[in-house]
């Protein structure tokens, strides 16, 4: 079972890569579905197939593997506008809404993802939710000055509050040096409302609740490869597949 | 004319400290006028007209100047919810709608004013303001790695961009390590519809407005002291002055 989650991974990356064209700047996401479309830029750049291609990563991390397996980096303060980012996802609805966050790396993540043309985010099936909530905790990066209060805040929207440790029990710092609370709201009959609460809240660096911004979804599964576009909106593409 | 402004400064903050009560636990901001509040804080407690006080500083700064000068500090993690907070402002709309962060210790002081049951907030009657972005540019706390596509997001809203330096040149930095955007609006017909765009943004760490959050304001100037209160809101009090 496990290897087959992987193979899936591995699939809907690679087939997420067709669409990283040669001259393109591109954003890559943190964690292991993004990993596999890191190291399938890799090899086609190592291969000749992929030419002049700059990347910016979504966390320290990504930005370390890259450099290790030489992918040209760049900024967001170089190149402000990207034509496209691959990221994964933790949950993801029928509308292509998505919850993100599981990896940390949720605010430069939403950055990257705002900074994008096109936000293609790869899975395997077992990602695909009715409704966000139902399987993942919505991660909310939050600063330490204000942690008691918002803590307080979000139990008080009815999600039960977590903050996330390290394996060794020390406290989980982002890369911006904030906490994580990982809050369980069950499944969410209107995630925007609660994403637009959280969006006031001074404390709240940011959420892991993606609205409105995957333009396309590929979820790989034993029933092959399913590529879904968001249907409305202003983000909305239609170039052919491969 | 600068001494007079000093003075008002000094009335509204006295006035407002006649808030405080023993046993308090309250929030101080930064900036020159809620300066005076803590002098005046200071001095109550060294005559022993104030007793038992905890202070949530809203910046480093006022964290080392309540220390210099014997106030009993605490956190909003062993504190999260203030009996009031006493803070300036650098615009004041006739709704009770402010633009802070002139001094760019808007996160902290934004989280400390949603985590206190009370706003007060305090200044000369220059403060004053038809509508936000008369007189002042927007403050927007923004992280490093997504600064550029910030700035042009938040030129393509209608605003001039400038980012703040210090004196010597060099860029200004928050107490979070963040850079500070001065947006030049001009004067705002809907604030509210601004600040939650902004708030979408996740390179946006924190703006400037703050709306629906103060509950007092006393402004002081030549025809004296004026005490407003929020008329409407579950924020709204009803105590007497003094």
């Amino acid at each position: 079972m496990a290897t087959e989650v992987t193979e899936y991974k591995q699939q809907a990356a690679q087939r997420a890569v067709n669409y990283v064209k040669n001259d393109m700047v591109i954003g890559l996401g943190h964690g292991s579905t993004a990993h596999f479309a890191l190291l399938e830029i890799a090899s086609r750049i190592r291969e000749g197939r992929l030419k002049n291609i700059l990347v910016v990563p979504c966390s320290l991390e990504v930005e370390r593997q890259a450099q290790q397996r030489g992918i040209p980096l760049t900024t967001l303060n170089e190149h402000p506008a990207l034509d496209l980012t691959i990221d994964g996802a933790d949950e993801i609805d029928p509308d292509l809404n998505l919850i993100k966050g599981g990896g940390g790396a949720l605010l430069r993540e939403k950055i990257v993802a705002q900074a994008s043309r096109r936000e293609i985010i790869i899975a395997d099936t077992s990602k695909l939710s009715p409704r966000l909530g139902t399987r993942w905790a919505l991660p909310v990066e939050v600063v330490p000055f204000g942690l008691r209060p918002e803590i307080q805040f979000i139990q008080s929207l009815g999600a039960q509050v977590t903050l996330r440790k390290n394996a060794d029990g020390t406290l989980f710092k982002t890369d911006q040096g904030n906490y994580i609370l990982d809050c369980h709201f069950g499944p969410m009959k209107d995630p925007a409302t609660i994403a637009h609460l959280l969006e006031k809240r001074a404390a709240v660096v940011e959420h892991g609740l993606f609205i409105g911004i995957a333009t396309d979804v590929i979820v790989a599964g034993p029933e092959g490869i399913q590529h879904l576009r968001r249907k409305t909106g202003a983000r909305s593409t239609t170039e052919s597949p491969e």
